[in-house]
């Protein structure tokens, strides 16, 4: 299958932003990663760097909100189903020699207090990440939707820090002990609302 | 008071990274911001930026590490204590204009992957916290060492990835959730083992 060269830039940006973050990321570099000439990277997005950046952020956001219906859907338990991603998101981490932590956080702690179209992008794929994982929460774990909403949100900083606290020492141990404490707390509060 | 030169480089460059990363601050930008000259910066660090860098990891790092006594001596109960740090956590951020969240975080999402020595130092910097952290849940807490530490790494956790939400939200509900979240597992936890 033939890629097209603005998906195979997106796909590179992704991946090296991921690995090196924005900043240290140049678009010699992009172009180099995506097989693709300079110049179609100016085609592809006029406002340049930026732009692909935001692009990229909406497009990797897109991408990682369908892994929760993978594993929730047609999935049984609501609580093992957040340990099940916890665990399968330290194990591609873990494979990909604790390179692929996530893009959105990256950016979001180097350039949101700079660049204010990358914060906004930052905050839209979050807060799409919040909803979806709020209405699951409220569906399948019947939690009152303002209790649900500050569940997914500490989830998902639970998530993002365990990746930090893994990057840095380079174990499973992090994402291990994030995943039972929102596991757990999550498990009582169901339990409260039964 | 006069700070001398080397301290007003390390607080200035941490100041940089907080705001915009370590690939995005350059060492001029730092000699300007510490008032220092551009020359004193390699008589102090002759490793270069990357010498700087794993300094200001441990030095910002160490600063981070006395904030838990100065919320937990003398505080009366270990609960309301979490919840009180996750709230001048998120005090601390918004006063800042949601620019100063942690510098060790933004390195590690940055760079652990692709220099060895600055992943080392924030590794180390967190590992500090933990055990910091593992000892007050211990003590206090009547926890055991191993569910003490997986708390202590959770906890760590869900404060980095609640630092990375309210960058992108600038809203304080991401620290607020993750507290809340943290603070009533402990409090389950702590009245199991009582």
């Amino acid at each position: 299958m033939v890629v097209p060269t603005r998906e195979r830039i997106l796909i590179a940006t992704a991946e090296l932003f991921r690995r090196q973050g924005y900043n240290g990321t140049g678009l010699k570099e992009i172009a180099s990663e995506a097989r693709a000439p300079f110049g179609s990277i100016y085609h592809h997005f006029p406002g340049g760097k930026e732009q692909l950046g935001g692009d990229v952020i909406r497009t990797a956001g897109a991408m990682y909100a369908m892994l929760l219906p993978a594993v929730f859907d047609g999935g049984p338990d609501l609580v093992m189903g957040v340990r099940e991603f916890f665990r399968l998101a330290g194990q591609h981490l873990a494979e990909s020699g604790w390179q692929d932590a996530c893009p959105i956080a990256t950016v979001a702690l180097e350039v949101a207090s700079v660049n204010e179209r990358l914060r906004a992008a930052t905050h839209e794929v979050f807060e799409r990440w919040i909803e979806d994982a709020t209405q699951l929460l409220t569906e399948r774990g019947g939690l009152s939707p303002d209790a649900a909403r500050a569940r997914a949100i500490a989830m998902i900083a639970a998530l993002e820090g365990a990746f930090v606290l893994a990057r840095a020492s380079r174990t499973l141990e992090p994402l291990h002990a994030a995943g039972e404490l929102v596991a757990s707390e999550l498990e009582a509060a169901i339990s409260r609302c039964e």
